[in-house]
């Protein structure tokens, strides 16, 4: 089968956005807009029903033969990052694209309804939060909420859906209940370096890690850095180092489980050059998918914290401003994923997601699988970010018959296939 | 001896530019003007004759029996950084003073005139560059580097002269010969916690310890703090870490010689919460008296640079930014202050100066002696700066006997005095 389609319909997407510095069709903007009505356009050309709910996911349907059944669902977003790639979303948009596409070609019915989602605003970029498309169709972003969320330019996200002409005040809750669907896949990114590095083709997520993120502020007492003796200091980034390489070690000892643990930022006060630092402030991002290996992190800054305090005279401040628990993905699901892979004789992987996804929240109201294609160099959230046509034929490949095994498919290629 | 007097100057120079966050007489603004005309006030007041030079610098004389000898020559500043406090500079001056004062009020006479230089512009909080008064009077700022020097609202130094109606271009070198000056002196607060913790009160400076600054970079490479694991990172941030760390450590173990080093500030890009830190910049500043104790550091960043490059696949860029030699005071000055103590019975300690002052340029042009006086909790440059009427009165009695012995008192007491 060739990727003539794919590419097409890749090429469609990334048109819309396109600059220099890389993809932008950020959240509830004109471009994202744009590339939803692409979508609707190309689900419309294949026979879909579309239609778009209060905050902007489209959802396109393609009925089954008895449309009382609650429909197989798998989908992505179209939204990028600010100066973000082609395939982050883009890729599970696709893939859902390509295998309806299939299917109609090969005149496949099924008794359940199939249904592509299109999310809208998956990523954190515009507004600070992720997965705002899925977290309100799965009822967890309140409509009063909308009015306190804003970007960096003051937009609040209740006046950026009236830009796009949704009116907040008419939302109802959008949950949808746990039976409304028979299930959600995803195909998306690594957008980390394991398959490729591997050289596997599909990675089979057990679960997603979410983070738990604490803000830790270390205070010290600035002086003269000219005047001061080595032995009477009290410098604030040298623990706020020594607490980053503490965790950085600590998080090491937890590779087997997968858990990982980054300092991403550390501000220093005053940060002048003729001053020790008073303060320094770090952000920890401490991810996986077993609690008690992410617990064996957090308090290895609780033990720096003390010795800093003990050894160094420094005043330690954790903060701990984010705790999700780890999602585990549908083991059915999981190991039918794997049996189609051995079936179609494609090289796969265990692995957990360390990024969060919209299927993080399908979850939580139907079954759900989510399937990782390589990523070059692992590089994503960036203008280079890339995946081959021929992986993502392969996610397609996968994809197509876990739809076909859970939309049930009726006539007659159904054996065929499944052998 | 009282305090009275002191306490009057001080008071006086302190009542100018006074905030709730502490002393601001910025360099070349009204308040440091204001400050100077009071000091020409009460050197007229004490019969001294006042001059300002081209730059700024005011010079108070008191004649001496033989005017065509070179002036014995005593001073500091009045100028304050941002939000200072009331002792750093006003001390030297407020000392000057009452030296006169007492000399006057003891009808003592000398074969040299006895100058006292009030420089301006000593701090760098405006202009970035420190000492600029001293500087310029012993011939090492030239007046083409005034229209390239700007402070943070774009003025230029040459523009902040002529609105305190100084001429640049009327500007010839105000350079002083060697010969023009007997001796100078200056008493300052130690702005470090040495005396206080030794219960010295007085510290008799060897040398200062000007500053090799360095601004050191280190490249990893940014990735998803979620998908990618420990042992597939190049983190910068953990790299300046490691470099901080082992600088601190190094110049520990020169703690013998004085040396000190700091890492003031260090900056993270992109510094967001889900990326692993592609670039860290750090800043390093490394002062001693002692060339090779300060290369022994220096040193260690090289080594540690060697060894980021090597096991932790980081880039380094090591950029040298300054690099000023240790200057050492006059030994026949530093004998005869210590033979004062003895004499006057006043406890004292050997040290070097961290921090940079205008006797290091007057020690270019002639012998000079910096005396330092206890500053509380070694707090300097904070509007809590604070330092004793009574360890300002130890200060005066030894720059007094100084000043006596350089500009070679003439009359009866002199021999008592000696004793």
């Amino acid at each position: 089968m060739s990727t003539q389609y794919i590419k097409e319909f890749l090429d469609g997407f990334n048109e819309i956005g396109r600059t220099s510095k890389g993809m932008n069709r950020i959240a509830f903007t004109k471009s994202e807009n744009e590339a939803k009505s692409l979508f609707k356009e190309i689900c419309n050309n294949e026979g879909l029903s579309t239609k778009e709910d209060e905050i902007g996911n489209v959802i396109a349907r393609r009925e089954g033969e008895d449309p009382l059944l609650p429909p197989v669902t798998t989908g992505s977003h179209l939204d990028t990052v600010t100066n973000g790639g082609g395939y982050d979303g883009t890729t599970g948009i696709v893939s859902a694209l390509e295998v309806v596409r299939r299917l109609n070609s090969k005149k496949i019915k099924t008794h359940h309804p199939i249904e592509i989602i299109c999310f809208t605003a998956e990523e954190s970029s515009r507004f600070g939060i992720s997965t705002i498309g899925s977290k309100f169709l799965t009822g967890k972003l309140k409509i009063n909420q909308m009015k306190d969320i804003t970007d960096k330019s003051g937009v609040t996200l209740k006046d950026a859906l009236e830009e796009i002409g949704k009116s907040v005040d008419k939302i109802k809750s959008a949950q949808k209940q746990s039976k409304s669907f028979q299930s959600f896949f995803e195909v998306h990114i690594e957008q980390g370096p394991l398959l490729e590095r591997n050289q596997k083709d599909i990675g089979v997520i057990s679960g997603i890690a979410s983070p738990t993120r604490y803000e830790v502020v270390i205070e010290g007492k600035a002086s003269h850095s000219g005047t001061t003796p080595m032995n009477l200091r009290s410098d604030a980034f040298l623990g706020a180092a020594e607490m980053s390489l503490a965790i950085d070690k600590a998080a090491k000892k937890e590779v087997v489980e997968g858990t990982v643990a980054t300092v991403g930022d550390c501000v220093v006060l005053p940060g002048a050059m003729n001053v020790v630092p008073e303060r320094a402030k770090i952000k920890i991002d401490i991810r996986g998918v077993n609690s008690r290996s992410k617990l064996e992190v957090s308090n290895e800054i609780k033990k720096t914290a003390e010795k800093l305090k003990n050894e160094k005279k420094l005043k330690v401040f954790i903060n701990l401003i984010m705790e999700d628990k780890p999602v585990n993905l549908d083991k059915n699901i999981i190991e039918s994923i794997k049996k189609t892979c051995n079936t179609l004789n494609i090289s796969f992987q265990n692995m957990v997601s360390g990024a969060g996804h919209d299927s993080m929240h399908m979850s939580d109201i139907c079954p759900t699988g989510l399937i990782f294609i390589p990523c070059k160099d692992g590089l994503s959230h960036h203008k280079e970010e890339f995946t081959s046509l021929d992986s993502i034929k392969i996610g397609c490949d996968v994809l197509e018959q876990e739809i076909i095994k859970s939309a049930k498919m009726i006539n007659e290629e159904r054996k065929a296939m499944e052998e």
